[in-house]
């Protein structure tokens, strides 16, 4: 019996369409990668077990990708252990390897491992696909590129300032205007938590502080107070909620704000640093906005955070993010690599792109050309000419049998082809080809010896 | 304790260098499959185990990634099973999903799936990773890409004359010059078979067949004796042994042979039309073969079968191959489509290029100009040059800090950069810059108002 066949859930077959516009994207984040002078890496799609496993929290293990192992993998699993039926015990005794995460950790891993070769600062970009057994749902996937640029071994603020307009030039390249860069520093969200006598409650604090947009004021002073924060200290926080004014401005009232906390003033100063130099150097398209309710990654970044939003009127979550972090590879044994990086949200870019309309017109046109197809002597002809074309670069094709015209021109239509050739019996006696405008109906014979008089107008 | 890191054998990191070769020849096959009218598609990593399993043979299934289910996914398996610890009844219980090991089954399963939204014939291309859990050896393993081209929906020999033509195309475009495309039909292969009266015998009279390069004639007549065919039947295929001259010649000669089998006859027709048919479009670097020998894919290629070797004194295995296979998609229930498609090798492709230096020369230069980095303003001066540098689509980087002078030319020579800028106190005041020539050590002053000036000599 034949199957039904198909796909796992939360997993995506694209078609040549979304093929070429996701490619669109991709070429031209590289295009920038390489221009900010970042070099690509790739690494295996699955990684031993012991790499990935308790990188990621709880939650991160359990929706890791475990492959079995090869073989009569049981006999490995001792009797004892084997008679519990416990499954979280049995995996690690059956299952050696497991598929990559994300990036990340792939990437510290060949930092360690090639740390000899490479030249510090060593700027890497890697687009590759990770895994995730998570619940699929609108917009989430269990599998999903990863568009990553890290800096690693260099703790200068230039490169904040870098990817600051990095991120500009890939998002006006694809005319995406008007996209918002949101900044903070790891360093300001702990000193509030200090200057407020709330330091140990700083994942808390800025959790809470982060739901701002949503629950307003009053839903974020509840939600702290409920955590154990006292009301003297959401007291003194309280600026925070009614921050605003420019860059300079909010910098300014963070300035006073912190001014106790050696760690938040220095949170402060390199954010001064990098808006007055972004502000020096102008953005093409995007806007840096300073967001001190932004606590994205807070477990492991250390300096600056990043997010970034669609333009206004679009109805998006944060279409990339990213920080710095000090220390990547010491889990890997490679101590003091101070690293810096952003990353691109390909299937939200994507949506954006189809909302706004950005995608180049007749992007997905997969022929330039199609020859149509009268039979043996002037299919070999025709092909001969489709030769000729291909050899132009011209993406050209010839119809595989003499089948009904109306056949013929319903493919042609079916691939959206701008520029038809007929090249029937009188045409292979005349020596000439007929070219039919698909869209205007317009046709205009010429002669098969000066092809290149047909290849010009295209 | 930090873990020493590793990957799993089998599987491979790659550099930047590795990157940007790889994806070179990947981008030359990429635009001749679209000048040649194929569109690209893309299919998840992991399918579901029952779209996969059985396709590739006993052995094939063995060598197929299973992915663990997640959870407590030993609760699906009953208790009578559990005990028998059985890992090969087991795995079905356990292990719902697997990566792919082909992308040609994943192809037959998008076919048939999207078959509604698909206009025949149907041409695409997938470009992919595939994993096979196969003993690791040089130059075979775990994870590798897979770069296919078919055509679905036509049994035009028309398609086989362009494949060849494609072959041709992309091996010139990498400087790929004497590549040998080897041509033949499993109709011939089963024609002999019938001639000589050993029908029932085909594939044991084409695998020994398919020796003669390596043992010999004789060898090739003991292993038929020892497989069963007659010492008639041998004195009858014998002139298949010393078959040499041209395509022509040799076609004749098959002709003669097999003039009394209806199939073997048809092999020789669709075979003669395709050598005419190269022979009179002609091939730019490329040679066609015609070689009876040739065995690949027995079990599924039911008309032509390719098989690309690279230029004589290379010692390399197979380029690519391909063949014409007439129910591809059936087995997903979808009846009657033929297909013909062919594949890149692209490992062994880079090995080859390599071994002949056909890479370009600084193909993986990654950088044209490094700034030095001398102090706060010197710094803020040289990142907008920077900036005016990657406007203009120059891959220009700036050292992240005032290290060493001697520190920073070691990292410019080790990124192998053909231009340094240096832009200290003296220059600041100045306005200008200094570049420096790092081939001839020759520097040049510019102004920076007018840094075009420099961007016209790049």
């Amino acid at each position: 019996m034949a199957q039904k066949p198909s796909i796992p859930k939360g997993t995506r077959d694209f078609t040549p369409s979304e093929v070429i516009k996701r490619n669109y994207i991709f070429d031209i984040v590289k295009k920038h990668f390489q221009i900010f002078g970042f070099q690509p890496i790739e690494t295996p799609s699955f990684e031993n077990s012991d790499t990935l496993m308790g990188k990621y929290g709880d939650e991160g293990d359990r929706l890791i990708f475990k492959i079995l192992n090869s073989g009569d993998y049981l006999t490995k699993v001792d009797e004892e252990l084997y008679k519990s039926k416990n499954s979280a015990k049995i995996t690690s005794k059956i299952s050696e390897k497991a598929l990559r995460y994300d990036l990340t950790v792939p990437f510290a891993r060949y930092v360690v491992m090639h740390q000899n070769e490479l030249n510090f600062p060593f700027k890497r970009y890697q687009i590759q696909p990770v895994w995730r057994a998570d619940r699929p749902q609108k917009g989430r996937f269990r599998e999903f590129y990863q568009c990553d640029a890290d800096v690693v071994g260099s703790n200068s603020l230039l490169q904040e300032i870098e990817l600051i307009q990095l991120y500009d030039a890939v998002f006006t390249d694809l005319q995406l205007k008007g996209a918002t860069i949101k900044l903070n520093n790891r360093k300001i969200l702990a000193g509030i938590a200090e200057v407020i006598g709330a330091k140990d409650l700083l994942v808390d604090f800025t959790v809470a502080l982060d739901k701002l947009d949503k629950i307003g004021e009053e839903g974020v002073k509840k939600e702290m107070l409920s955590k154990g924060i006292s009301e003297t200290a959401i007291e003194k926080a309280s600026p925070l909620f009614n921050l605003s004014g420019s860059n300079v401005d909010q910098l300014q009232m963070l300035g006073d704000l912190l001014k106790d906390s050696e760690e938040g003033s220095k949170g402060v100063d390199e954010l001064c640093f990098i808006v007055e130099a972004v502000a020096s150097l102008g953005l093409q398209s995007s806007n840096l906005a300073i967001d001190v309710t932004l606590a994205r990654g807070l477990n492991y970044y250390t300096g600056a955070i990043f997010e970034v939003s669609a333009p206004k009127g679009v109805f998006m979550g944060s279409i990339g993010g990213g920080g710095r972090y000090d220390d990547l590879t010491g889990i890997f044994g490679l101590k003091d690599v101070s690293g810096v990086g952003i990353s691109f949200g390909l299937d939200r870019i994507y949506l954006v792109l189809e909302e706004l309309s950005l995608f180049p017109e007749a992007i997905d046109r997969s022929l330039d050309v199609l020859c149509l197809n009268f039979g043996n002597m002037e299919g070999m002809a025709a092909l001969k000419l489709t030769t000729v074309l291909r050899n132009a670069g011209i993406k050209a094709d010839l119809y595989p049998s003499a089948a009904k015209l109306n056949k013929q021109f319903k493919y042609a239509n079916s691939r959206n082809v701008p520029y038809v050739i007929l090249l029937g019996e009188q045409e292979l006696i005349d020596g000439s080809f007929v070219v039919k405008n698909m869209e205007s109906g317009e046709q205009k014979t010429y002669s098969i010896d000066n092809a290149q008089e047909f290849i010009d107008t295209l």
